[in-house]
């Protein structure tokens, strides 16, 4: 459900699947095989193709669900759901092995970035959003943010649009799943032609909220704007950002603040990196305990990516 | 102010005086040599030394500003503040470097947190809260978060409790002074014997409530908890921090989730990292435009720390 | 959905399901002849029988929809929609008429109460909500809030435990009725055995939420709690509620203050009204204004309440 | 402390100053007569009479508390502060007697309204906010909320635009007064002029946003909009505002929706009132009990308002 969506926006359930389709597992090869249909319907809040100003609610049925993968989860714990020194938390344990049944959470947990992407272009032309794959595990990839296409990102099954980086993505994710193992890595997140004065400039920074936005999204474990932690590396004199006139207009020579200074967009491009961890889920037996407190072990069964990475771009 | 504390907790200007002269410039040769007295009064939500339950207001006067020494910046864009394509930016850089002057906005920015640690270590007894200077510029420390102590961070000037490579962030951060530089770094956060089932679930993970609260400091660029970015150079089977029962209770074998399993404290340490950047008001001459759109250069006069990080450990 | 539940209370789609049904229009001759299902599903949240802490999902689709009885309502402005002397209320205008089809919102606008009551139950033995309607148009009933129990209230069409009052409220709703015109009302609410400490001193006051909770009820004008708009004819020695020792504990000997005060529950039984205008959409022909400004007349087809408070005790 | 402000507002000290002047107590006889100065600073936020967009902080020191008038109520609960039968309440209890010690709470709890307003007014040419007294205990004034000005409310000392009910009004206060007692009674607030398309349909409604802020002031146990309490009495054909087109815009022929229909503004101007209960601080004695159980009487010492309405209209 999203609400403060002002009206007059034109939005459909094509333009929400489309995206939901690349967020998709069994797209590939080296994604998991369930076949989740994921087809949305918009429920209210959009009337003949308009939104209303109304809070929009969209719902998506899981048509593969298959709750028997899960069933020994619910009193071994799955690594890593939160342990349980406290009736509280088991409960809490036992819930998070339980929100992967119905699957409806991971859609609230991550609503549909990309419809928002959608609104924000109808309310400021030019507006575009665009994130990929930048590196997974130990396969960097080398690509200019600046003129990376979205035809490249969908090019190949990683979304990397370093092509023969993406090769050796592919490669690394498909022996990790051979070996019952899992991959993570970067993502990087550009937003061009951003109007500047988004943002305030204490208690709800635009930084601060885009970094509470990406630590939300599951298996995230990082954040870093324009320089990020490479950029402690730097004097500031390197550093700044210096100030010149660009057809007319002020602009910044460099981009190490990614767009956003003391809380406010300036107006140069967004851009900031979110780090993802191996998915936890892996077929490989694994140490663990019981909820009476037994050591125990633990090989997840079901089919689980085991690379969140692609799936994540479009969330 | 602060609001929501309950009622009948200690708490006493002293408390939090400690901790804002831990923050204050002047105290070594590497800081700025302002001397801000940042007295701090409590108005209202305490009686007798306890807490009312009622919003806590708390008053810090500067003794010690020099406005003349911002005057060029009215209308010389300070490297970096908001540029200003709009006349919004514009009200808003402005206010930006004008909000330095009073003084009172860094401390609202940043809420006495070491406050707010006293006030969790009365809930919560043994809780501990400890932070320290991790990396400056190209200086790294070595630094075992499990064992360091408040004296070993207390130890020195850059409150980096490796007392080698302290000595040598000191001699970084004095060269940086002298050539009218600045320095970024790391800082390092472990709150120990935290709770378990601190957070939620989906939409105010614990994770993302602290990655928002971090990027709200000044010059913060960067946050990653547990493994954070360097975990995404290990597979899942590496990564995964295995259950095992110790003295009696559910412990991981290993800390890469950094104590939040999603969104939910497993009370295993919550350890976490911020990047700051170098100070960007340095002495040198850097290019920058003014408000009516000229190229010129600016050198920033007052008193200025060439590397916040010392300061910023208390925050 | 419900975010902020917490884990392990019971709760079934038939808690809901039961409490929804005494919402359900048709009931009685005296609401709209609509038939909706309103079959409800818990979508997440719950497992076995019990809540998790994530956030709860439930889902009523709505099987009786006629989108052609509002179509006339596209162009001609509902009374009382929004006017429309700008682009953007326009748009709301329009979208609060659409509201109506998928007939989602309300639930939205008004989640499910008695569930919550019931999740209060389960924290706090012995709480207990008990709402009912207290006058009709002209028509006042003599209730004692202190002894009236759900068997009374449930036992007449209009929800009126005063059942010489109900009778006459019945007959003045399908007089109503049959003269294309509606009624409104008041409902009281008591909340039995509360525990003391509910609530804020200052910021988020407990009579304050209740306020904005009851105010976006659709179709409410007006709230007062204890003493309410009657107590400003009062002198503050008649008004004020003396404390006493009863049965070991501190009580008050009257509740003008409606159990709470200064923002914050005293363990007295909570006790508020709410008002209910006259139903707007009439069968009556009333005069109105197209979208393209010209007067004209509009007469509500489809099933209207000529009364909403009798579905409104379960809100 | 204001946040959200938009920057480039005018706005001085003297601005907020002004309606902090018409709060103080002390200003007519029928007032408390404490002296408290009630000076205002602007710490931060403005420059050079200009909003930043940053938080807005104002303090106002009390030069006039006498803390020895409120000893007694440590142990001794006044009517009515919180009752206490757990130990959270008792804390709770003690903090509202406390509260009114340092006096800086009353502001933040009621931030400067007539503040807001001035800032609503230079973002909407001719928006005007108007607030009297309407009744106070058996005496109610006969006032068009169309025709009424600020001269009118202010020519008075009880604010009562009616100066025959006015001068009743004063008797009454007088009265109550000289007898150790208190009275209540309701205010009216029109706002003129207020763009449509303010206020959300569903989540954040205007009149639910309008009843929180009023019942978040002391003492007031009522709201209602436009037609409220009255309009149950009425049947849907007279109280649904018709619509018509007048100097070339949609209006209302009557405004019993007061402003604000589902949620939005709709142009017409917003009406309501509230209902403020008589001051429970007395000076006659009255019943309650000790914080040992003990039942005993307590007569309020210090001074205190015999009617809180006057001074609550600024508020």
């Amino acid at each position: 459900m999203i609400d403060g969506c002002p009206p007059r926006i034109p939005l459909s359930e094509d333009d929400i699947q489309r995206e939901l389709d690349r967020r998709r597992p069994g797209q590939s090869a080296i994604t998991t095989t369930r076949d989740e249909a994921d087809h949305c319907r918009i429920l209210s809040g959009v009337f003949e193709g308009q939104t209303l100003g109304t809070p929009i609610s969209i719902i998506v049925m899981n048509k593969d669900a298959r709750p028997d993968a899960y069933a020994e989860m619910k009193s071994t714990y799955r690594r890593p759901t939160p342990i349980s020194p406290t009736k509280r938390s088991t409960a809490f344990a036992i819930g998070r092995a339980a929100a992967a049944l119905p699957r409806g959470r991971p859609s609230a947990a991550s609503p549909p970035v990309p419809s928002r992407a959608k609104i924000l272009a109808d309310l400021f032309p030019g507006f575009e959003l665009l994130t990929y794959v930048n590196h997974v595990y130990d396969v960097s990839a080398t690509i200019d943010p600046d003129g990376v296409t979205l035809e490249q990102v969908e090019a190949n099954a990683v979304r990397c649009p370093d092509p023969v980086a993406a090769e050796k993505m592919v490669a690394a994710i498909e022996k990790a799943r051979a070996d019952g193992d899992s991959l993570g890595g970067t993502i990087t997140c550009v937003a061009r032609r951003t109007p500047a004065g988004l943002g305030e400039p204490v208690f709800d920074k635009l930084e601060a909220d885009l970094a509470k936005a990406m630590l939300s999204l599951p298996a995230s474990k990082g954040f870093e704007i324009g320089s990020g932690f490479a950029g402690t590396r730097m004097r500031g004199s390197e550093h700044n950002d210096a100030f010149e006139m660009r057809a007319g207009a002020v602009h910044t020579t460099t981009n190490h603040s990614g767009g956003v200074q003391g809380g406010i967009s300036n107006g140069e491009d967004i851009l900031f990196r979110v780090a993802f961890k191996p998915t936890s889920t892996i077929a490989r037996e694994q140490r663990t305990v019981t909820a009476a407190g037994e050591e125990t072990t633990l090989a997840a069964r079901g089919r689980h990516d085991p690379c969140v990475l692609p799936r994540a771009v479009p969330m």
